[in-house]
């Protein structure tokens, strides 16, 4: 990595922990026993979280382009794509597993992925070409076939989603273990780290937030990010949904999802 | 309470501190980055924890039999249900959302229910009659109705699962936001919170071992447990499934499983 590639990391990863730090905050301090309560806190905490990242990243690199989910800053070949609590619904039910994702993208292609979790504080990173990690550790994929019994799916679906995946998710659910946490990125991180094998995701809208930090992270633990028709995505735009998997199951999902999609 | 009721919760309860010391003490010992070998880490402390509480009930109920995960103990009008780790998937991943849950029945129905969350150091517990706790704090279902854009669902799904739940998946997901988030206690407890709405559940043959505490828990804190079509069974024995909810829309999803069930 070059001197500016470092520096570009050390800062991400920066950012990431002070963003935790936050979730931790305003997760610990109550329990409402109201869920509506909690999801105006969450609100509060997502505002605050995205603030703080757009003013350092101004600060520190003023004419970079940011997309926030709250707020939206700038024009440039550089953009920083941030989604300051991902899997909000988790989180505003206190159950620990949401985390905080920022990635870098030149004209359009990630270069560069943070993600965050504070519950266990672990920290995932990639910068293009230099491998990716958990902490100080590099990470990988698994190498298991679809219908190996160590393999699990993570998938998600939502009343207003874009893409109609049930068809796809039956013939899946009825050969590989099938889960849904609630959190993409989180999801998308245990692929990377050869827990999952397999994740999809049906989001086109702003998903792009969703998806941006793990294109880096999960390609460089030797996986395969592609939208749900295996094409590439510019990642400072909406997408086209998210195959995200281990590379030697990404060509048959492609084709069952291709085949199958309503 | 009488005083021997109190004296059932409390060493119950005691019980649950311990077998979460067990589990946060593997889950942060090491990291191994591979599935498999985690794997086998998790049957061990599956076994370990089971063990401790099958001896600690023989010492201080001798005769009242016991139903573990992994071994089984006696015949009596009182039968302890054990589940040592429920979400033991995500346990060996590293994922922070597995609980340990003990439940007691008389003569089949769970009068007494346990479930302890290490993870966030919570402790959910109920005894017939007298109401649901978070500690010391009580707890209720929320009232939402289905299409409520604040309710969200839980259900599981696995390759050799009893009932094909697929229709009633695609049904009711088009109508709320809908998780699986890899332990059915931790999703039911939800319920009992009021951050789920409902629960539907496919499982069947030593499945009461994940759902007795459940009963007790969920149905003190106002919801309702039954199986898939609506009836009450017996949880010292295999079950049909189960619809776990906040009462309100039990009938409804009752209807629409029977309906549906292929």
């Amino acid at each position: 990595m070059t001197k500016e590639e470092k520096e570009y990391l050390e800062f991400a990863k920066e950012l990431s922990k002070e963003a935790g730090k936050i979730m931790l905050e305003y997760f610990s301090k109550e329990n409402f026993y109201s869920y509506k309560a909690d999801k105006t806190i969450v609100t509060e905490v997502d505002k605050k979280i995205n603030t703080f990242i757009i003013d350092e990243i101004k600060k520190k690199y003023p004419g970079q382009a940011i997309l926030g989910e709250e707020e939206k800053y700038g024009k440039s070949a550089y953009t920083w794509i941030c989604d300051p609590i991902d899997g909000t619904a988790m989180y505003a039910r206190k159950i620990p597993i949401s985390v905080f994702s920022l990635a870098l993208a030149k004209d359009g292609i990630p270069i560069l992925g943070v993600v965050y979790d504070p519950f266990t504080d672990n920290l995932y990173s990639a910068f293009k070409g230099n491998g990716a990690y958990q902490n100080n550790t590099p990470i990988k994929v698994n190498n298991y076939e679809l219908e190996d019994p160590n393999s699990l799916m993570n998938f998600d679906i939502w009343p207003t989603a874009e893409y109609n995946l049930y068809p796809i998710l039956e013939i899946l659910g009825k050969k590989i273990y099938t889960v849904s946490i609630g959190s993409i990125i989180r999801a998308g991180i245990e692929i990377a780290k050869g827990g999952f094998s397999l994740a999809i995701f049906p989001g086109t809208k702003d998903k792009n937030y969703d998806v941006a930090a793990l294109k880096v992270i999960v390609e460089e633990a030797g996986g395969k990010v592609t939208n749900l028709f295996g094409e590439e995505e510019r990642y400072d735009q909406s997408i086209h949904g998210a195959i995200i998997s281990n590379k030697v199951i990404h060509e048959e999902i492609v084709k069952l999802v291709k085949e199958n999609l309503k």
